[in-house]
């Protein structure tokens, strides 16, 4: 919590330029905070849960490399989180070197391993005799290559980094949209320390993380059926070992819907009497604003109806 | 309710003799009550609606014929009713005759339906040429043998009727234990009218009569399912046709439990939902006394643990 | 067989005049036919079973008063069986006397317990004080009014009859039309020996009778989904007592479709593979003749182009 | 295909010393074969696809860090593949530097980013001040620390191994069993060309990978009971994007059993109707050579009995 006067901060991936500074961009709570630029998921929850950061931005999945495996596990890691807001961030890349660099100079590229990993295609087809040096974030890539003392990346002749990277860096684009998949976009969850729900839009997410118990073969399918039969579609199922044997997962969920929807609630009342440890980490607004539609057979006054209904049977009242 | 000082009254399927006086005699609070006698399960619920009788016997079920389709409908159809005991009867049958009749003598037998098909092995094999004269009750079929009028029994030689008729009636026993099926026996149940349900005893079962949604496939699936992701057996699954055309049906059901057993309530509540028209019959104490075990993961402790769960979640509290 | 030249002949509850008649006046294979009227399914079936009649026509199913459980059973508990077609028959009564006698006079209706039971509403209003005489079949109900002999219905005034019984019995309509439900329609089916199954025809119902493993709960629900994952609709479930305890129970189940389509064969695998007694009844066209539509997703081909794929990939073959 | 007398080639991700080379080492066929040390999956994979090379061990899943996104991904995307065998390697580290360097002096570890995640509490508590360097294997992290030439790594000081390192490279170890979980291990699967599946051994693994069908809820739960209802255990459940967008996942999974076996093939013709697009990726022994129990409602000779009734009643055979 912010002492004093001093305005609240807000951790995110840094330095300046990279995806996640962008995604903050999209927070307007943000406009004016200090913005804390940290190294990893681990230092950014950290803040979070030390007070030092009202909250931290994180990648949490990329719609080409999936779930960002680092933050899942943190999250299942680290208590008295909540996430509080989710937003996307188009992820595109630009070829960048030092000023006077050309495209044909061009023999070993600094890139962090996922930036590398959306940018094949192109470096194949460009640069086929290209060597990779991995790089810690995708602006430190591009940073490095400016002489600065003792770094690595001098080493490289050119950098994979975010467009707008000329903004903070001296550099020249040698190429634009270099990435593989034009569409492709990394989802980001804004994370705050644990507190009272804030109420449901009408277009909202839940995000748990559920173990499944040890005695029961079809598991899975029982644990999946405690959202199927409320009519709650999932959009995210993602496995994470939980690390002390092969074979042993938890699973990372997002439901469509507000743990203050009932069928919601329900479905959170069934999974948490079934699985030994679940996770909740939080009801909040979606970042497409889609509304959540649902059949009236499982909207709320499907449910008020039926708690009345049950009352009223039990009262002995005719029903 | 009983006028003035008068003692209660219960219906039941008459005359003195027949199979639901022996599951009246089960009742300890009928003792000293009026008893009733009707002619079939519509006039012993009119009885109860109406209010001449505190409640009413009637066989729900026989463990060679199957439920019973008359009761059953009434159950479906007559509102205001509550089961609140069940009881086993064992169904055996004797053959009387008018005094000095031996079984050579025999040549027509007269018999209720339902009993005639648990006699038959033992008819084809002791009388093979015998005809049957069907009775409208098993004490009917030996009642009608003696000469009281114009009655229709004495055409016939014999009847088929319960141990015990003997007492009621000048008859002599031609042969006993003639059940093709010793281990016969007939469910009953007490139906009051509709009040607040009784305290759960741990050892309960739960009847309900619950229709499909016309609009979906698997609609049965779906149904059983809100039983099964309960822990929830189910003792007893009938069919009966709604009666507005062929292949539309209600169902039948007992369960395991009492709605005042947390997944009882909860899987009611689910029905409610999903069903079109849900029929609680009552919860009331099992015939055979058997406690109704439950995995925890289903009993009322986890029910409990997981609501306490969720209300500090939305709270804000930590976990 | 028929022997020599003899024509082959159908069994049926008779006399002439029944329902079943009307029935088996629906097969054309019949015409010309020897008819054996029998007074029960057991005999129309041991016939059947002897090689005295080549196939018996046999009420199964009810509008109003569902399933016949007389015939169920005997179907689970004769072998050698095969139902070859079905047949629907509207249900419909008219009351009947001796010639001279008005409605007024009548004080004592016979009538089959099942006939009386759908023309109640009739009798309450049009004739509120008689009294009901059981008769064995609705035919014999009629032609007990007649006095030929030391007859039972002599006694009563008037009796409950399909209409057109006044084609085969001196007798006069008192009232047409008084069965309670206009739509009431009974589903008979012709049943034969086991022979090879014919072919499909696209509208077909396929009848069987399963029964669960002891050893687990949610039986019934794993059953079911045997059909429901191949996409096949149920027309009819009933249960009927195994007879030895209560609570256990055989099901009766009709499918749509045909044992040669690939889904109906694939669910008959599955479900020999999950239940310790299944009993194929048939697959045969239906009476509605109304095509069974199936998703491209369950048709024949889905299932042959599964089975190519499958075939490459064991033999090595590219995708 | 290896020509001449040409040893047959194994590609693995090199170089000598990495866990990809000690799974390698578990392989009798491939001693005395040439080894091709790759830089990444693709590469190894392609060697395959060409002929270059007869197989390739590539790492599929570790006990920490989960399944190897690229492998999955590249599996899905390469046709042609086959996966033949399985392979576990305990994953541990140690630190080593140039001779000479105490651990006092490290201030830059070099390190590939999955090592040093599973190393990451140690080096905590063991160089709380120390810089991390990104390289592009365990290997590559030690090899980097000689300084032969233009190379990154002789910025570091020290660098995260696999043990045994020191058998390549004239390092010293500053210290042992460095991993923050002693039991991590990692899956390694050898995959060669596609051809004629192996015969099934008691105890195979089969690996999977499918889409589920766009126009339907619940998809995951059907597909999932495409498994349960034959009783077959999946070890592994991955979801992996597509690629296309946001919130479109593919899965790669693991079952217990053979295609072979009875209830596996079923089980795939099952998943092959369901779904528009699976790829069986093969057979295999297990590495941990733990027989597949299986109840015998699923054996094969369930499946064989089921097949000869089915035969049998459309025969026209008798039960």
């Amino acid at each position: 919590m912010p002492a004093n006067d001093q305005p609240p901060a807000y951790s995110y991936l840094g330095p300046a330029g990279t995806f996640t500074e962008a995604a903050l961009k999209q927070v307007p709570e943000a406009v004016g905070a200090i913005w804390r630029s940290v190294n990893n998921v681990g230092e950014a929850l950290a803040d979070v849960v030390a007070g030092r950061s009202l909250a931290a931005m994180i990648a949490i999945e990329n719609s080409i490399d999936g779930g960002v495996s680092a933050t899942q596990d943190a999250l299942a890691n680290v208590p008295g989180l909540r996430i509080v807001g989710e937003y996307l961030v188009p992820v595109n890349f630009v070829l960048v070197a030092r000023p006077g660099t050309r495209l044909g100079d061009v023999r070993v590229v600094n890139a962090h391993p996922v930036a590398y990993a959306q940018t094949r295609l192109w470096l194949e087809q460009a640069l086929p005799d290209h060597g990779h040096l991995p790089a810690t974030s995708n602006v430190a890539a591009a940073a490095a290559l400016l002489p600065t003392g003792d770094e690595v990346g001098v080493l490289a002749d050119a950098a994979i980094a975010p467009p707008g990277i000329t903004e903070h860096y001296p550099l020249e684009v040698l190429a634009n949209d270099i990435g593989d998949n034009p569409n492709a976009v990394t989802r980001f969850v804004l994370v705050g320390r644990t507190s009272a729900v804030p109420p449901a839009t009408g277009s909202d997410k839940t995000s748990i993380i559920a173990e499944l118990p040890d005695d029961r073969a079809g598991g899975l399918l029982d644990m999946l059926e405690q959202f199927a039969t409320r009519g709650i579609n999932m959009s995210l199922l993602q496995s994470r070992p939980i690390g002390d044997a092969l074979g042993r997962y938890r699973f990372v969920i997002d439901l469509d819907g507000h743990i203050l929807d009932e069928r919601v609630a329900d479905a959170l009342l069934g999974l948490k009497r079934f699985s030994p440890h679940v996770i909740f980490l939080g009801s909040y607004p979606r970042a497409d604003q889609q509304p959540v539609t649902v059949s009236p057979r499982y909207d709320n006054e499907a449910f008020v109806d039926a708690r009345d209904w049950l009352r009223a049977l039990v009262a002995g009242e005719d029903e």
